[in-house]
């Protein structure tokens, strides 16, 4: 349980709600001594915030990342840090409306089913993707602490809806891949096929339609033999935040469904020896074996479905009257959620890898000069 | 961290090795009250168990159940249930000729890495899929456990290598899948398709080489309601279990990666009235919307990879001499694990679904008469 | 581990420090559909903050809550609660000046070897009882809800110093004496007892000294089978709350260290029917038997030691210079932290049976009208 | 929760019954590396079987340890170890005559309670002392990895009845107090009045009744830093863990009760520099500021209550009839519980010493050579 707490060592507590006075996040574990970076905070919100560009909701909001606690003399001193941004566009009206209809594919009659009539509804309260940006402020810290370890993150578009980015992209300058994906307003990493990309974002948006996507996650230079097998496997613990941020729908790890039909002569990743390191030819495996980080980049790849909110006609039922009605839904919504998941993405990768870099010892609670 | 727990009101504790005295497991927080099924559970370990046809290892075992605890007059007392199977076949002659040599996509380096030399690699030790046999004894309960409240649940083989089943089979009624399965050698539901899966895992006995798969998974009944927005999503407590089991590379929930490529108004699942009950029309959801139980039918699609252990001589590396060296690996491996591993699916579902029941207080802790 | 999270279902997670900008509590797991009261919240902090009497520290602060997150419509939504004070009245310049002289049996020196140069040092940073306001915080919203299902909770000043009030206090209606103890300015029941006891205070403050004290907890109404054998023990749980309290050095359950010089035949709570409920006819075992709740009242004494702030000389290490030194403590310090320590033993008692209660399915996730 | 499962790195798992097949435990997170001594373990063992002295309960059990798992070349593989006992001399009858008598603080009423009519009530099942043999051999285990960082671990019996040890033995060499208590049939280690204590246990045993004591443990050499404040203390996570130990009523750190009446100058232990390391002249914090190990050696005391089986008639009610009746029971108990419960107590502080230093990396999870 713990429904809102996640991580072992590294441990974040979410809180907050779309159209509430704030959401925040406690994170706890972070190691005593780092060099706390506000700037670095806000610029990785600032990739999540909506109103960024013309593909995002149009809600307003300046994201601002305040500290509530945990840093002193800007160190961190061991205590639990919570960061807050404050809900400032709040624009419920819409969501009043549609009381009674339930929206399909969204979240109106599980949310009754799970909280009785108490849910706080405005702007889906918890179960909107405003609550990642928790997650962002967390996974920034984190990355943080990885970089000074020398492990770095990328996770870049690789589709929307049908336009694909089929090239490898997990390679050794992951930095030069992270400035090149800022030129590109759908954080695709080839320019091209971006604009390809932010054609069919568009199409869906002036059909008040939604389109989905694919978002590829790499993670370079976590040391050989973290995770275990079972239920302490990478897989595991990846999938398990991974799974917490809304929308995505479907997760694997390397060559993933491509390797279910293939054969082991042809999956099977060869070892050998490159400036005396054991590594492997290829990487279908995903940098995973046995549940256990090889020492090769991490990869997996994610699907992440089509907003469900559309301005489109839709058929649907009335809890009330429980007779079938057609629902149009307005409100700011994004056309496509892939953009700004980019960013959440990383962070859930960085708070599960440092999380066991804490447990294994190899990432001391105290960080010393 | 609990690297061999899993769960929290419904816990398994898990141990033994391939080639050890026994594989076990603890079962922790099943209600008092339950007639225990020995024969049930037998039954369940059965399809398994290796040596049950053509397309699995030839190694003989006859994975006996055995209870060291936590029955009483046939009854659960709601104390912590043990039970074993023994290994009898061990043949770990080939294993112990391979050290040095690194398996390609094989346990062999990470376990290193992660136990230094101290693991044991007879049989692949803890990293085998014998391990799971402890899941398919717990599983067993729980889906006795589930039965009761009406939950069943079914996994089938949905594709081997290119041959695949693309048949919705997400009905009411799973019973009769079950059974019709259990005339499928390789656990497919169609048995045309049964056959052609069947030939191309002969094929790659044949050539020394391996074949990896497809899984689906079907709960029905779960009630509306179960799950959580973020840390406590279905798609995340689902996920983390799944990827204990070995081989599993990708998941998806309903239509996953599908969705990625669908416009919103393809993929919503419209609210409709059927018996007097909300449901929807169509299950691209997965029975799964904001982490929380529809009360649709929970989908999900698994990918199997290849075995690693393939006959085939493969370029690999010599820890102990560092250099670059041939190996042809011998032993008794399954050409594809997906046969037995559905078992082992539909158990790690029902521990995971009796787990939130129970946390709920859906499932009490004493079942009475 | 998760240093600053508490609990299984009613979970609680701390933050801030003493002399930062707040001390906060997320709250995780409140049942949607209680009725929010922010003044019986305030009503418990206003007993445990800071210049309420001649007896406690001379800081002023409100301490006034603020809601952040989980209420709407002034009701809980089931959504993760997040409260904070603000502090106000920070007066560091003391506690600088002591900077590498290490305070007699006070954190300086664990502090340093556990979080290196870099804890907030300032009043005590995580380490001041002030963080135990959102443990109060957190105890209300537990306290309210037990109420619910007729659960009431009272702790009492039971000695100070010498003084010690012997009469068992566990009866039927703890509400008088909840009453009466708000009479006494230590929290004392018997008001004659309680005048001794301020004596007994004023004295250790004139002479710049503490004193220390006992307390005891009676919670009445806990239904009988709450609790397990082994881990799960009402005494382990309650134990691990308890001790998060600082200044808390020990604990006993119902006869506690008394039992040790008992015969069997004397402690023994001989079972009885008393309006045809199964009782004991006294209650040695503090209503806890077996780990198990028996339905008698629980019963737990705690011992609080002196205030290590002292204004009298010292003796002591630099760790500067690792030479002997003299010390002189200044700042405002309660010479008896027992009086406000009351109102925080309470809330972790609340906190600890609710949380019982609702892994029982005892309390539901939703309170319905 | 996990009731039967505790620890976070160093995690045990309790099953069996007192008059069931076995009592074992699993313990997960031992470090691989280590040389396995089953010996040693045996030797732990012996120290808390029954039938050892006339002192214990005559019921004849070799308790001889047996390995399921975890175990390869007599090194652990980082495997989770399983060790079980059998239960040979089984005689359940007498507790089948008992069978709706509830026997006085004794565990038939919340037994039924928790478990309704299912539990199995042989020998008190899962609630008998014969449970913590899994402890001790958990505990055997984490010492000898305490050893290897010269940790070292005494318990012994403090008080029988009126009968006290009131002399300070938490010196530096534990050693020889190991060594000397085991001399005396109750563990004390002041050999005269050993004989005045064997003379409490016998005039007890001979009148049919039984009789209480207090136990003392010293935790020698644990490294400054340990632990932390509030959720994360030392007194927290020991008192939780000595809590799972029957019979166990109180547990004070330090000077603990004594404390209370205390002042603060009295109390208050100075720093001092010894040998170059800083220490304190005297140790009434028991080892033990803010929650965190100051160096010196960690102290705290337990009160055991008297066992509540005896042979003397007794008051009370029969749950079938629910009528007042009289009760004598019989049975082979132990008319003191403290000199077995002794190695006990140091299992238990073992694991959860080992447990924070697993935690905090300063144990590695392999130990090389």
């Amino acid at each position: 349980m713990g429904d809102n707490t996640f991580g072992t060592k590294f441990k974040i507590t979410s809180f907050g709600e779309s159209h509430g006075k704030v959401v925040g996040v406690v994170i706890d574990g972070t190691p005593a001594g780092l060099k706390f970076d506000l700037n670095y905070i806000q610029s990785e919100l600032d990739k999540r915030k909506p109103g960024q560009s013309k593909f995002t909701s149009t809600r307003k909001e300046q994201d601002k990342v305040e500290v509530l606690s945990g840093i002193f003399n800007s160190i961190t001193t061991g205590a639990p840090i919570c960061l807050i941004i404050r809900n400032q566009d709040i624009n419920s009206s819409h969501y009043e409306k549609s009381k009674g209809l339930l929206r399909p594919s969204h979240i109106d009659y599980v949310a009754l089913q799970k909280f009785g009539d108490f849910a706080d509804y405005r702007g889906s309260g918890r179960f909107s993707g405003r609550i990642t940006a928790g997650f962002v402020m967390a996974g920034a810290i984190a990355k943080q602490i990885l970089n000074i370890f020398n492990i770095s993150i990328l996770a870049y578009t690789k589709s929307i809806g049908s336009i694909e980015d089929t090239e490898d992209h997990s390679v050794d300058n992951l930095e030069h891949f992270i400035r090149l994906r800022e030129n590109s307003p759908v954080r695709a990493l080839d320019l091209e096929l971006s604009k390809k990309m932010e054609k069919e974002i568009e199409i869906s948006k002036n059909t008040n339609d939604s389109v989905g996507g694919t978002i590829r996650c790499v993670i370079n230079n976590v040391p050989p033999g973290i995770g275990g097998p079972i239920f302490n496997s990478l897989e595991s613990n990846i999938s398990k935040g991974i799974f917490s941020i809304p929308a995505i729908k479907g997760i694997e790890f390397g060559a993933g469904f491509k390797a279910s039909r293939m054969k082991g002569s042809e999956h099977n990743d060869p070892w050998t020896i490159k400036n005396g390191k054991i590594r492997t030819t290829k990487n279908d495996s995903g940098g995973i074996i046995g549940g256990i980080s090889t020492g090769m980049p991490i990869v997996f790849t994610l699907a992440v479905k089509p907003t469900s909110s559309i301005g489109i006609v839709q058929k649907t039922v009335n809890v009330k009257t429980m007779e079938e009605e057609d629902i149009k839904i307005e409100g700011r919504n994004d056309p496509c959620i892939v953009p700004r998941a980019i960013v959440v993405v990383e962070s859930i990768a960085a708070i599960v890898i440092l999380d066991y870099l804490l447990i294994e010892g190899i990432v001391p609670s105290v960080l010393e000069d």
